[in-house]
């Protein structure tokens, strides 16, 4: 179990369709293209707002889950990431949108948004670190596949008049790419500690496979939620 | 607080609108009148084996948050009831309508199933032991309404030949009349308990009632997930 | 890993000393010549009672945390046998040696008992159903090993005069034993699925063999705090 | 409920000669006048270093209960801090002891440290996120007092040879001072939100002040355990 990233690789291998479905979604393709409605992004960015108290909520969890004081430390700044600077530039963000965050806070949370949050904290509350890790991955590594992609894609609107340049460049940034690396290094090192030098063939593996398409499939309901905003 | 059901009462007026949206489903209504199609009732059916599982879970976790006694043992009952003889009896009707164990427990969970049971175990996790009966409550105490109106109302098809009689009376019946009550007079009790005489008037009561809400409208998108089964 | 009961020896092997400690205590000693002063065995019931209810919510937080049906309706089974049997059998029991369940209630909670209580209680939160059964199988096994020694035991006083002959009889009881060879072999069975074949081969070996050293040292603080009644 | 404290002050109030005995403990008066044995301080320090892990792991889990997001960032801050910074200060200052952090990771946990921090977490768990406060106030606070009143007090060695000047001062300091008083704050106004005005009139406030004094008394059996390091 050498090889960094394996156990990453290994979870979407088992769920290529669906991983395809999230990451190059009709919602990605055209905030790359930059003919989404913004009707849609706004819609979206705001649900993204609730969903990062909860995600922050799960990094809590997170923390609390953990047995060494590595993982202990690596959840513990991640939320405080999440919740006292990325929250901060994400209101920052929605407010060149027109969002304030008064407006965010009161939005009524769509239901796939609710499902999806919901699933990563019972998850993580009923089994043990890494099957919250497992849950969390496809939201924090997805994003990084897309920053990245829409970056490299010559169909991406790269002009400085792209109205979701910003977005694109957030999560291809360095910073962010960072982030996804020591999530994906995370996963390695706790599924080594919980499950021995080969996860794959642990009896635990389905069960983990099953979580990471579920999420998968959750994040592809987030994007399906963002193009139909409410009338 | 002397009335009893107050708590209850209180928290439908709080969302008429959502709680006669669920009773009054279209699934429900073409239920009482007979027409619903049968591959919707079977879709239902499957994933409600599914959704008995994550509900026993949510009652375990009732037990393990409860600081007395009787709800305790209020909540061990219904979780041994739930699993050790409402599961059986669930397949046993469900073998009448040829779904076996096998291929219930073999189904993909439907996304609206995930979503209503992972806000309840996520919601009672994250609060008290009041915030999870109160998640539960639209459940329990909805079919309890269901079948009750389905049972009185003029429109339905109670004769023999009645594809979904049984159901009907399963809900209309006493003993689950009984467990309903049971639920019913838990909510004032322990709302008492943490929320003093008048539960209306705690500060807690806003977030009750969307907690109620939410719970309401996972039931509405249970339903509908009912009426469009899996080509 | 087809031996049955090799988790449970693998583990007691990893703390023998412990483990002889315990079930060789002092308390346990006196118990079974009958010299035991009735004012230990009084303390230890009205304490036994406050545990029962903690260990009742232990095997709460089980159910909730078990993936699998089988052994949700074990965890449920127990759960219910303990509130709605076991607990009632302790207060006839102890009515019998003159302590009423009103004043178990009302006892305040000794140190050691909340020391063991309350560490399976986290334990099981932040870990998997795994650790948590390991964290209570000190005690479910504990007091089976022990009742069978000293029914076996020529030193013991066997006499129908024993103070002590019933609780002797109970634990060495063919009903007991019975949930014993459950509970072991529900440890084989959940440290299969969760660890694979060879468990102690696993990363988590060491740590599942400290908690169950933990709570194994717990039982002995126990039982030293049954010597030890308020003045 | 304006007057700042009232919570804080309300629940000492119902033991006060439990929180006496926690703030003059031997342990501390020893410690003011410079005569605690140094293996008493080690012992202490060592032990306080897996006691910080847990204690952690009890603010992730109080930014996981937080419904409002100035909590859920107050127990991230806090968390941080621990993790970050308070521990490699104490670390630090352990190593002017001679106690290296690999040491103190190998310790074996004393029963009173176990007790105290799963009483702690297995309370936060079961309850809300007010149980949990409750149940770390009495930490956070008695430091706070011991601090001030042992730098005030002119039994205390406040000379420069003092072996345990820098421990008095960093209690004693204005950071700590201030984090203090956050915490006196965030109990009565997450008390007022889940209470009400006046949170000793709520049904809840008797096992709220039964928390509060568990608390203090496995503080006092922290400070037993201090007094008697492993021979």
């Amino acid at each position: 179990m050498s090889e960094p990233g394996r156990v990453f690789s290994a979870l979407k291998a088992h769920c290529r369709d669906d991983w395809d479905a999230f990451i190059r979604h009709e919602f990605v393709r055209r905030l790359g293209v930059g003919d989404l409605p913004e009707a849609c992004f706004r819609h979206y960015l705001g649900q993204d707002y609730i969903f990062l108290t909860h995600f922050a909520r799960a990094y809590a969890l997170a923390a609390f889950k953990s047995d060494e004081l590595d993982d202990m430390r690596g959840a513990a700044a991640t939320l405080d990431a999440l919740l006292n600077s990325e929250m901060a530039l994400h209101v920052k963000f929605c407010a060149g949108w027109g969002l304030s965050e008064a407006e965010m806070a009161a939005l009524p949370e769509a239901e796939a948004n609710l499902a999806y949050t919901r699933f990563v904290l019972a998850t993580g509350m009923a089994g043990d670190l890494l099957d919250l890790l497992v849950a969390l991955a496809p939201c924090v590594l997805g994003y990084a596949e897309i920053g990245t992609w829409l970056k490299a894609d010559p169909d991406s609107d790269r002009s400085q008049s792209s109205p979701y340049r910003d977005w694109i460049e957030m999560y291809a940034g360095a910073e962010y790419q960072e982030v996804a690396q020591g999530a994906i290094a995370q996963l390695d090192r706790v599924a080594a500690r919980r499950l021995g030098p080969d996860p794959t063939a642990s009896p635990r593996w389905a069960k983990l496979t099953e979580t990471f398409r579920s999420a998968t499939r959750l994040e592809i309901g987030f994007w399906d939620m963002g193009l139909a905003p409410p009338a």
